[in-house]
């Protein structure tokens, strides 16, 4: 991985050879229909390639009446693009040759590389290496090539027929070759645009970063949807969100890896170690990438982002039919967490204008029947929804039955999007899935911006993903990262008493202590300090004190103390004789409280994040945890903390006093300031942090601290 | 609720009137389009009833050519039904009128009964009573009427063509109208033959519980889906339900009410009051009932009962033809909980023998592009999956492209099909949604008994709730009730020595202790128990003994004894002067362990149920509790114990000892066993029940008893 990174070259600006390529060259051209080099052919035939059209085969001397030469060296010099529809044996040298013969770019559809063992990938990297060195651009090996739908210009052996270069639209990248045909098919049949659809394969030498990077710089790919098992620069594509958010285009992403089972399944099916998918999924969301849980989803996201004049967000109405449907959505829109505004007759005086006395003003509304004998409602309804701001979205599930009844209601909803032209999202979702639509309405539908959803469980599930990402706090902190100097000469495991000592002046509350490096030390610093006191072990070789006797609890007395330290040596001794003891903390026995986690690492693919969560044994079989960025407001801490699964006890639970989330929410911003500025601190672990009731603050008991 | 029930007549027998009248009145008929009353005489004619149709409509003489009567008082005695066709205010009078007439059935389609008010209730309970009297069955209020298929009746203001009649398939029950013209659509557009749609609407004379008990009778009823927002009579639905069980016939169920915003939305819409979900899930579930939890999920659930040969059960094959979707399966596999089977090159030599060498087995399988040049892997694959017998569910994720592409795929499956004839489900996914797959080749699929879902995700979602029903263990245990004859002189709270005396010979651990009523009784307790006690005050009053200062742990000697005494009366009659204590009891202190919480209840709608769970505040924030029915086998309680969130703890979590769970099951019977031996007991809480390792079995350490 190492490897491949140094030596991939910056490809953004030469990928325009690979996929807008002016001449190409089809290494293993053939005529039998079903080959791979008959099937490129084909496709660049069938959308009438404008450019120059090499055809490489050394058994042919003609292919479909056009010429054939024999081998990459009877190529001209500088030909944009060479697609290899060769076996996996003779890539390597092909590559070769193509370098010689200053060829741009080069797609390799053969497999057996990094996935399939060492040699393949010493031929991967090698592959890597001279498209490095030659300033190629590579797609693959192991992919099923690309589509340019802007101009008409397919690059893979898939049976491919542009009927009309696209207007501008989606982008589709994928690592896995059939995913990217299976996502082009499914936007396709959705009537949506495509712009590129990138397969990146093994990606020898570019890879989904690279074809990202294009399609943020396209003026006409305005979303990108993809399909991706392993990022190969995290830090990279974080990156370009901030450029693809600056562009006013959204990223919406398909990753597999949720499961443990998945992640092994991706290592042995791509070659590439599988990352950590809860870090990747904190990470790239608060990136403004919108996460896709399954195919259904990317599908419904990508269409409701491409087809609404703006993105879902705020609150969500849903105008139903029936009450049943009603009690149906409040159950979906509770599981899904969808927010749906609370509408009533007394807060909502234009919809209460516009519809019946008998059909009440709620959210999600039932508008009965009614629709059918007074059709102008939708429209009157529509009207009121569109001026009113607590409306973020607006999705109707409609009861469609058959054409002479769902032809009553649609023209309605088409008329008050196309008069009104509201700036907010209207979707359409049918209640009777199957039923007979034609064709050219749902085009029709969608001509004035509203997507057509077959059932209203799977438009709510992509509005619900759309409207959660529009409503997350992405601000970042103006607290500037915080250096800690005397970092400087730590390296490895930091005692905790050093920790503590490096931390404290932060503004991170430890109990009162001092540290002892004899026992008449001891007996000062518990004088010094009053009251029982805890006694606790220290050297960086201990990470497990309390397995090893490392911690006294309660000392009260010189006597007590001396008979602590002198068991605590012995046992650390007879645990492992290896350890030597720098001396003991002495510190003040801190009020029970409600114990966190609060830790820190510093992922070497990803960066800095921290994690929060709900100490002990239960938290950890339930994983009531979350990832939150170090740059991050203190308000969307706070509002992370609330999303923990037993948020209720931080909030005063059953008489319980509220706590103080606020110092909590302090505690993270300090640590999110610390691995800003402290980049090798690789791990920062403070275990147990006990919250005290609001105002009365936070105490860290203990403190592991990892250097690079 | 009860007046209903008292009146309510046993209609079963008498549904065939309603369903398949020989002879129909409309009131209310008309000619004038969109008219309730036209709408339902076109539909007797486009679907050429041939029975007596009787028009009554005072304002004219013929209708459509057909002679017209001025009123109910001209129709001759006995026709079998009558549809009123006719506003609100005029329905009462009609029903009397047709009583008198000896009208065997009526449907009442008008809206404004009990969900419109206490007029409106009282109308409804008037009308339930006259169909009792009169031994009427009524349809309605507030109903859409309803579709007899097998005889091409439509009994409705719906407009609907039965174009020939049904050779048998499903049943729709739905208490909405809406709902139940939404499932005809649905299930018709997947080409599922129906028998018999219904709706119930307000349930004045006839309900839900009817028309299953009809249908479960009716041969050509094979499986019945239903959408129920509250069951008026649980108890005969359970009942029902052992009777579907016992004719082979699946019930699918969508019951709106998993959010309280939902049930309060029920409660408002349809009039009754909502029920516990919950305890309905579980009630129904122990049935056999399968629960889908949207209506995307009952049409999927529907498909696949009615259509394969039989229901999944057991483990499910995935085959697949990419490494992204088999990740992408296993992610989702995990989410719903879906059991793969682990296949593999050694476990599987069938398989591993179909599959080219480059192909692994696995679960999913990843088949790849192979299937184009090698269509026949296809069948060999299915072939061996027939024969394995881990293998319950055959799922394939196909990859459609376009109709060349799948016409290379579709013909194995259907072949093996037709040739192997499997007894397990083969289910088809389409991977890219919405590609062109011709109908006719997806009916072709349907012919041979595979369901055809365009997406992978809606498939596995469904075929999760059907293999979860199948492989739900519902054995019943051959403990017998256990009677209680003591409890006879009980009514109200028992106080908790008492609940212990009585619980204690049905084999249920408490803590070593004594009943004491004076204080030298008490000293003599502790004396005969020995060790430390604790005391805790008694009385049928005292529900919150903590609270009132009446619990006194840790008490060694008689002083200390002594002083407990006083303090506890002192502090009892200061808490509450009203409360005069029994006297108190005096128990052995248990050790610590894992608290769990064991409660019952006899539901008045539902029935017995038993509740367990861990204890504590987090407990209580997450809901970490299941519903076990009181007469499940002890593997089964174990089985459902294992799914609380926090099982691991029960299992011996990083080195902590495994407990006792069995012990737990063991006490779960026995309180299984009571309940259904004393029906008097309406509540029992023990909390908590302490755990102890595997062997050491379980104490109660409270009691808590309500009788009727």
């Amino acid at each position: 991985m190492t490897v491949e990174a140094e030596v991939r070259p910056a490809v953004a600006r030469d990928i325009n050879r690979l996929l807008r390529p002016r001449s190409v060259a089809i290494v293993g051209a053939s005529e039998k229909p079903g080959a791979l080099g008959a099937s490129v052919l084909a496709n660049f035939v069938r959308n009438d390639y404008p450019g120059d059209i090499h055809l490489i085969n050394p058994k042919r001397e003609t292919i479909d009446g056009r010429p054939c030469i024999p081998s990459v060296e009877a190529l001209p010099d500088g030909v944009d693009l060479a697609i290899l529809a060769i076996p996996r044996g003779a890539v390597l040298d092909t590559v070769r040759q193509l370098a010689a013969k200053k060829v741009g770019a080069a797609i390799i559809f053969a497999a057996g590389f990094a996935e399939g063992g060492e040699e393949g990938m010493a031929d991967q990297l090698e592959i890597g290496r001279i498209a490095a060195e030659a300033g190629m651009v590579i797609e693959g090996p192991n992919c099923l090539g690309s589509v340019n739908y802007l101009d008409r210009i397919p690059l893979t052996f898939i049976d491919t027929d542009i009927k009309a270069p696209s207007p501008g639209g989606v982008g589709i990248v994928s690592q896995s070759g059939a995913m990217a045909a299976v996502l082009a098919v499914m936007l396709e049949s959705r009537s949506l645009d495509l712009t590129y659809s990138v397969s990146t394969g093994n990606e020898a030498a570019s890879g989904v970063e690279d074809y990202v990077e294009y399609m943020i710089a396209d003026e006409k790919t305005r979303l990108i949807a993809m399909i991706v098992e392993q990022f190969r620069q995290p830090a990279r594509f974080l990156a370009l969100m901030d450029k693809a958010k600056a562009a006013g285009k959204l990223v919406v992403l398909l990753h597999p890896g949720k499961s443990s089972a998945a992640r092994e399944s991706a290592a042995t099916h791509t070659g590439a170690m599988a990352g950590d998918y809860k870090l990747m999924r904190a990470k790239v969301e608060r990136a403004g990438v919108v996460l896709a849980e399954t195919l259904e989803e990317l599908g419904d996201i990508a269409e409701i982002a491409a087809r609404c004049p703006a993105l879902p967000s705020g609150g969500t109405t849903v105008l139903g039919e029936s009450g049943a449907l009603k009690a149906l959505t409040l159950d979906l829109a509770e599981e899904l967490e969808l927010s749906l505004p609370a509408l009533n007759d007394d807060n909502a005086p234009a919809l209460r204008a516009a519809l019946p006395d008998f059909v009440p003003v709620s959210n999600p509304l039932d508008l009965t029947a009614q629709g059918l004998v007074d059709p102008d409602m939708y429209y009157r309804t529509l009207a009121a929804l569109f001026q009113d701001d607590r409306v973020g979205t607006i999705f109707a599930g409609i009861i469609q039955t058959n054409p002479a009844t769902i032809g009553i209601k649609l023209p309605p909803f088409m008329k008050a999007v196309r008069e009104l032209k509201p700036n907010k999202p209207v979707i359409f979702g049918g209640v009777d899935e199957g039923a007979y639509v034609p064709a050219e309405w749902i085009e029709q539908l969608r001509a004035e911006g509203i997507p057509y959803f077959p059932t209203t469980e799977r438009a709510l599930r992509a509005i619900r993903r759309l409207s959660a990402a529009s409503d997350r706090d992405h601000s970042r902190t103006d607290a500037a990262p915080a250096s800690v100097p005397a970092l400087a000469s730590e390296h490895g495991v930091v005692p905790e008493y050093k920790a503590k000592a490096l931390l404290g002046p932060l503004g991170i509350a430890f109990p009162k202590g001092q540290f002892a490096a004899t026992v008449e030390e001891a007996i000062a610093a518990a004088e010094a300090i009053g009251g029982p006191v805890v006694m606790k072990a220290q050297a960086a070789a201990l990470s497990h004190k309390s397995d090893a006797g490392g911690v006294a609890l309660n000392l009260v007395g010189a006597e007590a103390i001396r008979a602590a330290w002198d068991k605590m040596f012995a046992d650390v001794a007879r645990y492992n004789a290896a350890i030597i003891l720098d001396g003991v903390l002495i510190e003040a026995m801190g009020a029970r409280g409600l114990e966190l986690i609060i830790g820190a690492k510093n992922d070497p693919q990803w960066g800095p994040v921290i994690l929060a969560g709900f100490g002990g044994v239960t938290a950890e079989i339930l994983q009531d945890v979350r990832l939150l960025s170090p740059d991050m407001t203190k308000e969307a801490i706070v509002a992370e903390l609330g999303k923990l699964k037993q948020a209720a006890l931080l909030h005063g639970y059953r008489g319980s006093p509220a706590l103080d989330v606020d110092a909590v929410a302090d505690l993270i911003g300090r640590i999110g300031q610390l691995l800003r500025g402290e980049p090798r601190i690789q791990e920062l672990d403070l275990n147990p942090v006990v919250v005290y009731p609001k105002g009365q603050g936070v105490v860290a008991l203990d403190a592991l601290m990892l250097v690079d």
